[in-house]
C-alpha cells in the first residue's frame, strides 16, 4: 500500500544528534522504527531501531564508537548493522544484524529509502534547494498528524482551500478556489508526479503576505509547484503589484516552499516544511512572524484533515464526490497506485 | 441493531445558537454527525455534517443567510441540503447534496428522525409535557455516557435499583426494591413501549426529597411512568404524608420527570433530562439543590452501569440471570427487538 | 493459553481491608474480576466480582457480615457465593450464585487458585520465606506493567541484562552478561520451572550494594534462583569479598528475593516483589534506601521491556533471534507450554 522504492524524509538534518552526542535519534516510517545516528567520519546510518536478538529499541542503549550496543543485553552492531560483539561469545553468529537503509542527506532533508537497497537512486531525491540557499531564508517546520499522509496529499494537491481553510491566513480572496489550475503530468529523470499551475489576477494580498509589508493595490498571484513520488511539494509562488511587468520583482513576494509528507504509520504522518521568502529580507522578526503565520495556517489545516478524517473514520462505507477540484489529487493518487501495483 | 424510524432527542432547545450567531452545533446520533442550525424564520434544519464532496464536516464551515458553506473548500448547502454553489462552476450539479432530517422541537426537545423521511410522524413524539409547562419547574440537564443507551434503558426500567445505587439519594428504604411494580404494554397513538406503577406505603422520605423540606411522619410513595421507543422514560412519582387523603397535595412531594437516552454509538449514549417540580415553589435556591441532588444521583447510575459495562466487556460470553427485577426490561427489549426486525 | 491449575498472587496481605472495613478489595487476574474480603473469623474469600444478576461488580457493593450484598439491586451474597437473599423474594433461587476462587495465605503473599478448585494443592504454594520471616527485612513492593507476563518472565531469567539495564543499580559490571549460568529443570513436590545458577567472580560491587556500604576490594557474586509456574522468581544472591572464606559472611552482602507475575489481561501485569536482607541490618533509613534503588531498577525493566512489546506490537510477524543467553528463558517456555497443554 505504500511506494517502496523511493526516498522518505526522515528528519530535518539538526534533528540528528552529533557523532559525540549520547544521543540516539529514533522516528518510525512506514510501520518501521528507525534508528539514525552520525559516524565519526560524518556520515549518516539509518538502523532498524530492533535488535535482532529481542527486539529491544536500540536507541535504549549506547553509542560505541561507529557502532551501537543494545542497552537489553549488550549485542554491539557496527554502522553496516552487523553485530560485532555478544557478550559471553568469542565472535557474534553470521546471522546477527539488523537492517539497514540507504540514507542520504541533501539540502538539511535526512531522507530513507525504504525498498529494495540496491535500487536506491539518488537521482530520485528532490530538489528542496531553498532547505539550503543563501538566496533563501526560513524556519524548518515539522507537524505529526494523527490522519493518513494521502488526506493531507489531498489537500496539498487542491489548493482551492486557500479561499475557505485559510481565508485569515494563505487566502484571502475566494478567487484561488474560482480559478482552474493548469495540470501537468511529472516524469523527469527519476520524478515522477504531478504539476500544478494555478494564477490568480488581480486579487487582494493574503494576510500571509501582509507580514511582509503592506500592499496599496491589487496582485497577480501565483502557485506553481511539483508534487512528487512520494508525497513532497515543491513550489515556487508570489504576488505581484497588478502592473508591474513580469519581470519586476522590486515589489513582488516571491516564494519557494519545500514540503514532505513521511508517513509514520497506517494512520498518522510525519511533515516536514518550509516556506521560504528571498535573502534580501534579513530580519530576524519578519522571519519569525512568517514562521509563526505558516504554523497557524498549518494548525487550520491540521483541524479540518483530522476531522474530515474523523467522519470518514465513522463510516468508511460512504463515498466522496468528486468534483472539478479534484483533478490533480486524483491523477497523483492514480500514479501512485500505479507504481505501488508495478513495485509487486 | 438501532430503531430508525422514531424520533431521537438531538439537543435541548437553548443549544441550538441563534439564526444569526457563527456558532454551528453538532452532535453524533446512532453513529451519524448531525449538524442543527435555525433559519432566520424560525424553524430548525438538521442536515449530514458532512459535505458531500471531501466529508470534511460542515459545523467547521460558515453560515451564509440559511445556507452553510463547507469550510474545506466552500460548497455551499442551503436548509435543504442542496448544493447551491460550488467556487469555479457556474452551476452546482444536481447530485451534489447531504442528508436532511426530520426534525422537530417539542417542549424545548429537538428531535430528529433517523429513518425513512416519508415515516416522520409528529404524534410519535412524546408528551414531554413538564420540560415547558408553566405549572412546573426544572433546571435542564444533560450527561455523556461510555456505555451503550441499551443498558441505561435497563437502569430505567427497574427501579429497584434506588434502594441501593441510591440509598443516599433518591432512595433512602429497601422497601422500594420490594415492591413488585404493575408492568403494562403501552401501544397507543404511535408510542409504544411499557408503563410501569411501583407504589411503596409507609416509608420514609428519601434524602433527596428532604431538600425540599422535612417530613416528620413517613411517605406512600409512587413511581408511574411510561418507557417508549426509542428509550424515554416520561414519569409521575412523588410521596404523600401517610394519612393524607389522596387528593390532599398540600404535603406531598410531586414531581414529572422527561429522561430520554440518545445512541451516539455503538457505545456511547447522549443523556437528557429533567425532573421538575410544582412551580409553587418558586425559589432558585432550592431549583438549583435539587439539580445538583439529581446530578449527584445520576453519577451514581453512571458509576455503577459503566462499570458493569466494563465487566460485560471483559467477558462478554457470560450470561446474565433474570430475576423478578428484569420484567419491564425484558419486555421492553422484547418489543424493541420486535419493532427493530419489523423495520427491516 | 494460560496455565489455570496453580497458584496465582492476587495481593500483599495488608492490601486486603480488615473484616470490619466498609473497603472492599477487587483485582482482575488472566482476565476475571475477583472481590477478596476477610471473614470475621480471619480467613480470607475470593469471589468472582460479577454479580450473577446483571453483571455488576460486587466491589461497589456493601459488606454485611461475612457476606457482600451487591450495590445495584441488593442481591446477598455469602462467603461460599451463594445467593441467600434477593429483595423482594422469599428465597433466592439456588442457582443464583457467583464462582469461588480457593485463596491461601503464605508468608504475607495471598493466592487464588485460577483453575478445577478440586484440584487446588498447597503443596504447589512456592516457599516464599523471607516474605514474613524474623530474620529477614523488606519493604514489600508493587509494580503495574502494560506487557503481557511472559515478556517480564523472559527478563528475569537472563540476568544477563544486570550488565546492561541496570549498570547503574543493580548490575556495575558486563561479567554478569559474560558468565555462563547453570540451568537445571525443577520438578519436586508440586514446584515446576527451572533453576538458574550464575557465579561472577572477582568483580566490583554493584552500585545497589554499595548502598549498604562501601567496599574495598572486589568481591564474588552470586545470583541462585528458581522460577517456578505460574511465573514467581525465589532467589538467594550476594557477593563476598573476594579471598573471604565461603563460610565466613562477616563482610558478605547477602539478598533474597521473592518476585511473582500474575496476568492482569492478555496484554497487562500484576507485579509483587521485595527484596530481603539480613535483619541484622535493623535500620529504617537503609531499608527505604534500598527499596527506593530497588524500585529505580525494576522501572528501568519496564521502561525496556515497554519499548520492547512496542517493538513487538508494530511489527508481529518478525522472529526474534535465540542466542546462549535465552537458555532458561526458552526452557521455562517450553515447560510451561506443555503444562498449559496437559491441562487441556
Amino acid at each position: 500500500m505504500w511506494l517502496r522504492n523511493c526516498w522518505y524524509v526522515i528528519a530535518w538534518d539538526h534533528e540528528i544528534p552529533a557523532a559525540d552526542s549520547p544521543e540516539l535519534f529514533t522516528r518510525q516510517v512506514l510501520n518501521e522504527p528507525i534508528l539514525v545516528y552520525r559516524t565519526h567520519s560524518g556520515s549518516l546510518v539509518a538502523l532498524a531501531n530492533k535488535c535482532c536478538h529481542r527486539h529491544a529499541p536500540l536507541s535504549k542503549g549506547l553509542r560505541e564508537g561507529d557502532s551501537v550496543r543494545c542497552g537489553y543485553h549488550g549485542l554491539l552492531f557496527n554502522a553496516q548493522g552487523q553485530c560485532t560483539h555478544v557478550p559471553g561469545m568469542d565472535s557474534a553468529p553470521a546471522k546477527a544484524c539488523v537492517k539497514t537503509y540507504p540514507v542520504a542527506v541533501k539540502n538539511k532533508w535526512v531522507f530513507v529509502w525504504m525498498g529494495d537497497p540496491a535500487l536506491a537512486d539518488l537521482a530520485k531525491l528532490p530538489d528542496n534547494f531553498s532547505c539550503d540557499h543563501p538566496d533563501w531564508v526560513h524556519i524548518p517546520g515539522y507537524m505529526h498528524y494523527d490522519t493518513p499522509y494521502l488526506l493531507i496529499a489531498d489537500n496539498l494537491l487542491d489548493f482551492s482551500h486557500l479561499s475557505y481553510v485559510h481565508a485569515k491566513t494563505l487566502g484571502g480572496t475566494t478567487a484561488i478556489a474560482q480559478a482552474r489550475p493548469l495540470i501537468e503530468q511529472v516524469d523527469d529523470q527519476g520524478q515522477r508526479g504531478v504539476k500544478v499551475s494555478r494564477f490568480v489576477s488581480n486579487v487582494g494580498a493574503s494576510p500571509f503576505y501582509r507580514k511582509f509589508r503592506e500592499f496599496d493595490s491589487n496582485l497577480d498571484r501565483w502557485f506553481v509547484y511539483d508534487f512528487l513520488f512520494p508525497s513532497t511539494l515543491l513550489m515556487h509562488s508570489g504576488g505581484r503589484p497588478v502592473g508591474d511587468a513580469p519581470d519586476d520583482n522590486s515589489r513582488a513576494v516571491l516564494l519557494h516552499s519545500c514540503q514532505t509528507l513521511t508517513p509514520e504509520t497506517d494512520t498518522s504522518t510525519h511533515y516536514f516544511f518550509q516556506q521560504s521568502h528571498p535573502a534580501t529580507v534579513q530580519d530576524e522578526t519578519i522571519k519569525q512572524i512568517i514562521f509563526n503565520s505558516l504554523i497557524e495556517a498549518f494548525n487550520e489545516d491540521r483541524d479540518m484533515i483530522t476531522a474530515q478524517f474523523h467522519n470518514l473514520s465513522a463510516n468508511a462505507e460512504d463515498e466522496m464526490m468528486p468534483l472539478h477540484f479534484d483533478s490533480a489529487l486524483i491523477q497523483f493518487r492514480a500514479l501512485l497506485k500505479e507504481a505501488i501495483a508495478a513495485e509487486r
